[in-house]
């Protein structure tokens, strides 16, 4: 791994000056000017794809087409925040006109909308080297919101990361975003020192759990605590109920193994357990999956070894069955799998419901519905669960569904996990440990709403209130009004 | 003050057990069903006016009409929230219905509203025995929510949080709510367990800064850090700008005067500084004013010794001269207020800009416009910012805003921040100190928000949706499908 020097005092000086000097401006821009900006990154980041993927390809070990799916994703990503912002959706206008008569005082006019929270410091996930890193879906909703933001680096991708900064920095600079609206750093003690400054007013962080909770630590010791929304780890889940298995075991067998293979098993939406009714026959079809998948590397040696240490915990349980024992060599891992039931799932949940990031997962047999039910309310905090149902498990769905959104931010149905559409619906964050902080979302257009705060403006003439405010709705955006969403102008 | 006994710890145990066994069937529980529960609470609190008011007298301190005007505000407050649920608002169903075109991967069908987060521990505040304590902003906005509240009542006036609580648990039950919805605990101690107990998934505050700091810090550094909303310190600090100040000279003098005082001056939103320019003339007006404020007595012992204690602070700092010094025997607390200028003001920042909780406050005079912008450039996060402007002022205010607007949660034009109006736009917390936490409300209806959590459902079974998000929209609420504002059913 090709390791870049840490960003020095003196730089880290420089772009927290430069970000605090920004954000007024950042935060002034009209909501076409900021949107104008954004997509001018967006087909920077698009054109730069040949120079940027090679790059990508040597410091991720992930393939190129992926890769390439992956700019397409946030390139599209920045897209849908900037239109979001350009229509004026983002900042949530709602309206109060005054009423003298009200009870027990009279009512103001008030109007209120979102403003943006000022500098925002990103924490880049290795994973995604671009749509979770410096032009990902935090950068992306940070500007949106109206914030600088500054990228701490990933080191599984320095290289990377300056490479897609420059084209970014570049492009937000011609559009006429104003500098310091976006920077670098490398170096985990120089993300911990930012984090810590004045001038940083919220925080973004994809990542593992014990990284997460120290970061998080951080943000709220200061002396003036600040929001930090963190990304850390999830098991997903996924139930496998008896009708469903019946329709399309096979199905849900190469499903299943297609998933929690995928890239190399580093996703956070990774399948970490299958629940499966016992005498379900469809281990043989899944080992076999399980075989055929082609050994690939890691992202990096760290995560590598991370793997590594993982499954030596699992092996070492008693009462977890290694259906697939994979290689773990350095140039190529392949996948493993494991086998339990649901007693022996509670009585070693301390151990048994940790994440292991990589290819590797736990088939569960439950022995009928009330282990079923015991498993599924053994989960903390998840990204998602999945349940694979048909018609004929209605019932037990309609119980199951509501333990499942009780601990889970997405609840998906006859499919996987992985894979995370952007778009208005997306959630991506639950409970803890799958996010820290106040529950958000990283992924999809509200995640804007993390680096927003309200404020609410009290008979303010018109000509002195923000655009989107204003009696007449020149932007057409839809605003709560006396409490009903309208996008008709005010008249008096 | 009489006391009440301490919650034992077998008593809370018992109160964490309810509230949780409680949590599905309130989260359950379909929004009309639970706006019934709440406009229930709504109702006997009215009912037992007549009751409360007397022991809220006797505890507090405060008139019966300002307490009865309490009262009236609260229940109007639930019945605002019990409405916004039950017409669907408060869930913010968001739809993205299936694509399979969508670039780089096609689209699921994605659903996604708002549910509850579980047990919620409020912590009442002193100043507004009903407003802001057991049946207040944030029980209603919690129960709202779908939340069981457990309140840790202020010790300013135990016997009327026991006696609201039973009005409120009694009419709940009646209304069918389940037991365990509502319970009050007491003492300081007992409120750190409960918050640092795996049964309370979130919390909101209202008080002083240590406190809300040193509690932010136990639900910060739980294993499972929750969300904490603390609504802690402001100063408001209120602009007179030439123009206003030429317009309307007495009724300034008079509006501050009596907003700095009313209550004792035990308001959050109390007028702290008032920046006039050089020359005003308005000295003799405002002091004549101030010393014509009867004296009263403040909410408590406590609240008593930490204002003198506040005000001997500020009578020992060189540069800043007494116009008004008050009285201040327990029995009855006339009005105090101080003189300075912006530089002074600027040069003991430290001091001069802590809250200082009750009738006092501060004149500064400002020898221009650029002490006028440093002035303002000078405060922290505050809940309210006021200007007094005429015509005259608009190039002054239009520099002036964007400042304010960048410190505080409301900007007041031409009025004084005391009273807040319970609506859909109100914006009660600001930046850090003004709140803790992700910036929030902690007033009006965006308030519920704070409880809860999204969840996206993908491709699951119309039959398995909640009913805010099955395509046919049976309570014609507005949802945003498709990334449009509607209220359509949806059709494929």
């Amino acid at each position: 791994m090709t390791k870049l020097p840490n960003t020095t005092a003196d730089q880290l000086e420089q772009v927290l000056t430069a970000a605090a000097a920004a954000a007024p401006a950042v935060a002034a821009a009209l909501p076409a000017e900021r949107a104008a900006w954004i997509f001018a990154a967006a087909d920077s980041l698009d054109a730069a794809a040949d120079r940027l993927v090679p790059l990508a390809v040597e410091e991720s070990a992930l393939p190129e087409q992926r890769l390439r799916g992956e700019i397409a994703r946030s390139s599209g990503q920045l897209r849908l925040f900037a239109e979001a912002l350009a229509e004026g959706a983002l900042h949530e206008p709602i309206i109060d006109t005054a009423d003298p008569d009200a009870e027990p005082i009279p009512r103001p006019d008030l109007r209120r909308m979102l403003v943006p929270l000022g500098p925002v410091l990103v924490f880049a996930a290795s994973n995604f080297p671009f749509a979770f890193s410096v032009c990902g879906g935090d950068t992306a909703s940070a500007l949106a919101a109206g914030c600088p933001v500054l990228v701490k680096s990933h080191p599984g991708h320095p290289r990377l990361s300056e490479a897609v900064a420059e084209v970014m920095v570049t492009a937000l600079r011609e559009a006429g975003a104003p500098e310091g609206t976006l920077a670098v750093v490398h170096g985990d003690r120089v993300g911990v020192e930012a984090l810590g400054d004045p001038r940083i007013k919220a925080s973004g962080f994809t990542g593992s759990v014990a990284g997460g909770l120290a970061l998080h630590e951080v943000a709220a010791n200061r002396p003036d605590p600040i929001p930090f929304y963190g990304e850390l780890g999830s098991l997903n889940p996924a139930f496998v109920l008896t009708g469903a298995l019946e329709e399309r075991r096979s199905e849900i067998a190469a499903g299943f193994v297609a998933s929690y293979t995928l890239g190399v098993g580093q996703f956070c939406t990774k399948p970490g357990l299958l629940l499966l009714p016992t005498g379900h026959g469809l281990e043989k079809e899944i080992v076999a999956a399980a075989e055929d998948v082609a050994a690939a590397p890691m992202l990096n040696e760290r995560i590598h070894q991370g793997y590594t240490a993982g499954l030596a915990r699992l092996r070492a349980r008693d009462g977890l069955e290694a259906l697939v024992t994979g290689d773990e060599s350095e140039g190529g891992v392949s996948a493993s799998l494991f086998k339990t039931t649901v007693p022996r799932l509670i009585e070693d949940a301390a151990e048994l419901l940790e994440e292991c990031f990589g290819p590797t997962s736990i088939v569960v047999e439950y022995a009928d519905d009330d282990e079923l039910y015991a498993a599924a309310s053994l989960f903390r905090g998840n990204l998602t669960a999945t349940v694979h149902g048909s018609d004929d498990d209605a019932d037990v769905a309609a119980r199951l569904l509501p333990l499942l959104e009780g601990r889970a931010g997405r609840v998906v149905w006859n499919g996987w996990p992985t894979g995370v559409a952007v778009s208005w619906a997306m959630q991506h964050g639950g409970p803890f440990p799958a996010t820290v902080g106040s529950i958000h979302t990283s992924v999809g257009t509200t995640a804007a709403r993390r680096f927003q705060r309200p404020v609410c403006f009290q008979n303010i003439p018109g000509g002195l209130l923000p655009e989107l405010l204003r009696d007449r709705n020149s932007l057409n955006v839809s605003r709560r009004v006396n409490g009903e969403i309208t996008r008709r102008d005010i008249t008096s």
